[in-house]
């Protein structure tokens, strides 16, 4: 096991990474003796995890566990669901001193985040990823909330987890299809911040879809450090750490334009992220053989480097009610160099336009 | 006008106090240049003070303001008015720069505050608190949230206004039931943090009933003022705070063994502070005499110093799912002076049984 620091302060935190460790009672005692947890998962990973959380739990001196299962996937994370959470809870009687543990993939951590962020205005919290797309990105960070009818993540807070424990041994058991996905953000982390990483990633990326554990764990440590370190020079998202949005403001609009669910979050990503970099070439910052070698590695990686059958002007509605949106103007997150991310609202809509239709194959042949 | 500042480092904020002000540009413009304002109010406040607030706005330099009118009282305070709220400013294309303004009493407040809170992970927000209780209490501290079917306010967020701004002058539009129920927390200032103060009340309360615009100015400046000095340090009720809540525990249980709605929250905690009273008083920590202080007060304010009919176990068992509630323990605000309160956790249940008697007439009587 490896672990690393949020460092924020008061609110920093540890984020453990190793095989097995979701059962490993030590890493819960800090946090849980003497105290009552709430455990939301759902009915998919509690028959592969529940019992042993439970057990590690007791074992570090938990008061006692109740268990919210909720439903599985993207749709989840609505208000219904986080009204069952917090009814659970209060039926179960838990007060200000209980700490949910958030057990499961991005939709639970984000859903489980939210409650614990809002109930009797804000408990503690500890994520348990169990995907990869959680255990490299949204479990790091403090991003809880949930989809309104109008936009993804549209209600949240910013609460960070009392701790992360991200044990790759999970990742046997996911699908391939998630698997993929969560390299859509591993990628990006390269993409954003670090070349080397980039590169280790164009020489390792078959391992990675192998399910080797050797690169898995050195993916999700290296993401983790990579994003830990933008968190923890900007927390709320006044500026850095936008730059960690590369690929999501396309990306958000073809899982809104299609209907959440239809698309995994990290498919929309990856060809979001396709067509960032080619809006970035478009605007003169980045080279053409730089964007082939994003392009090449979301195909290497499985995922999709095109968008779905959508207008250009569908896509601009549809970013322009997305939260990085900032005083009308749409902000693009674009690519100086591999490695390095820069914000922009002043890029041309025709050079949008333009990477839109490039990455957008059926749109493109109709033209 | 006088202004005070409530000091939380980079969240501090200015509440200004004053007659007429809600109308004056220059405590908005600060906050508001170039910015979107999205008013939330109600249809009976509306009329009176909205089209003034957005003139205000409007010399303020804000780029728009849209309204939002929700329903009136304290059932409004649940998902649906919250998802309405955020619903209209998705659809108005609020971005993450807008300022919400909480125009009305403290249902508006808390909702509003909380829409702030979540919209996006986060927005600013201005309270513009139009009744006495919210001038002198809701408004400041930054608690705001909405109900559950189990419980008052048991979703919610710590966040803070950028300012607030308390005209007196809104005061005299007031219901008499809604001015003496603001009475009420300005009782319970004195009695928690100053026995000056409470003096000053036991010397003046007519002329607050009255609507004395020097009298209501100095209450409110000194509940505002008392009020900063605790939420200055301890901002997330991790401790001290919670003196804050004398009567709130029985208060809460009237209101939820009622049906929210049915006694104002003042009027509640009217009550629930003469059973704070009375139980400090049985257990040892408070003089009888002071107790009769506290009952005459509260009945020259024309507020009620008995519960409703409700057995003492339904009490307990709502006062247990109470927020208040620690470990599994009731936790109670009491008295040990007119002026000094303290929280206990370890006050016999048959005390707290017979101080619920002692204040709830009905009950009383059937023994």
């Amino acid at each position: 096991m490896q672990s690393l620091s949020v460092a924020l302060g008061a609110r920093s935190y540890p984020i453990h990474v190793g095989s097995g460790i979701l059962a490993d009672a030590s890493l819960y005692a800090p946090h849980l003796r003497g105290r009552r947890a709430a455990i939301v998962t759902n009915a998919v990973i509690a028959p592969l995890y529940l019992a042993r959380v439970r057990t590690a739990l007791g074992a570090a001196g938990a008061a006692a566990a109740i268990e919210i299962t909720v439903e599985d996937g993207e749709p989840a994370k609505r208000w219904e669901t986080l009204d069952q959470i917090v009814g659970t809870m209060l039926a179960a009687r838990c007060d200000r001193q209980t700490v949910v543990i958030a057990l499961g993939g991005g939709v639970i951590g984000d859903l489980a985040g939210f409650a614990a962020a809002i109930y009797q205005r804000g408990i503690p919290f500890i994520q348990v990823p169990t995907t990869l797309l959680a255990q490299v990105d949204s479990s790091v960070g403090g991003k809880t909330g949930i989809n309104h009818a109008q936009g993804k993540n549209m209600m949240g807070a910013f609460h960070q987890p009392l701790a992360v424990i991200a044990d790759v041994s999970a990742l046997a058991t996911l699908p391939a299809r998630e698997l993929r996905a969560g390299l859509a953000e591993v990628i990006k982390h390269g993409l954003v911040l670090d070349s080397a990483f980039f590169e280790w990633l164009e020489g390792n990326v078959e391992r990675l879809l192998a399910g080797d554990p050797e690169a898995l764990m050195y993916a999700v440590l290296r993401s983790c450090e990579l994003k830990a370190q933008v968190v923890a020079a900007d927390e709320r998202e006044a500026g850095l750490r936008a730059i960690l949005n590369l690929g999501h403001s396309f990306g958000h609009a073809i899982e809104a334009g299609l209907g959440y669910g239809r698309w995994l979050h990290g498919e929309a990503v990856a060809a979001g992220m396709v067509m960032a970099a080619e809006l970035s070439a478009r605007a003169g910052l980045l080279d053409p053989p730089a964007v082939a070698r994003v392009r090449a590695l979301v195909a290497r990686a499985e995922l999709p480097t095109e968008g779905p059958e959508l207008p250009p002007e569908r896509y601009l509605e549809l970013m322009a009610v997305d939260k990085k949106a900032s005083g009308g103007k749409i902000r693009f997150v674009v690519l100086e160099a591999l490695g390095r991310a820069v914000l922009r609202d002043d890029l041309p809509q025709n050079a949008v336009r333009a990477a839109i239709r490039a990455c957008s194959a059926t749109v493109a042949a109709a033209q």
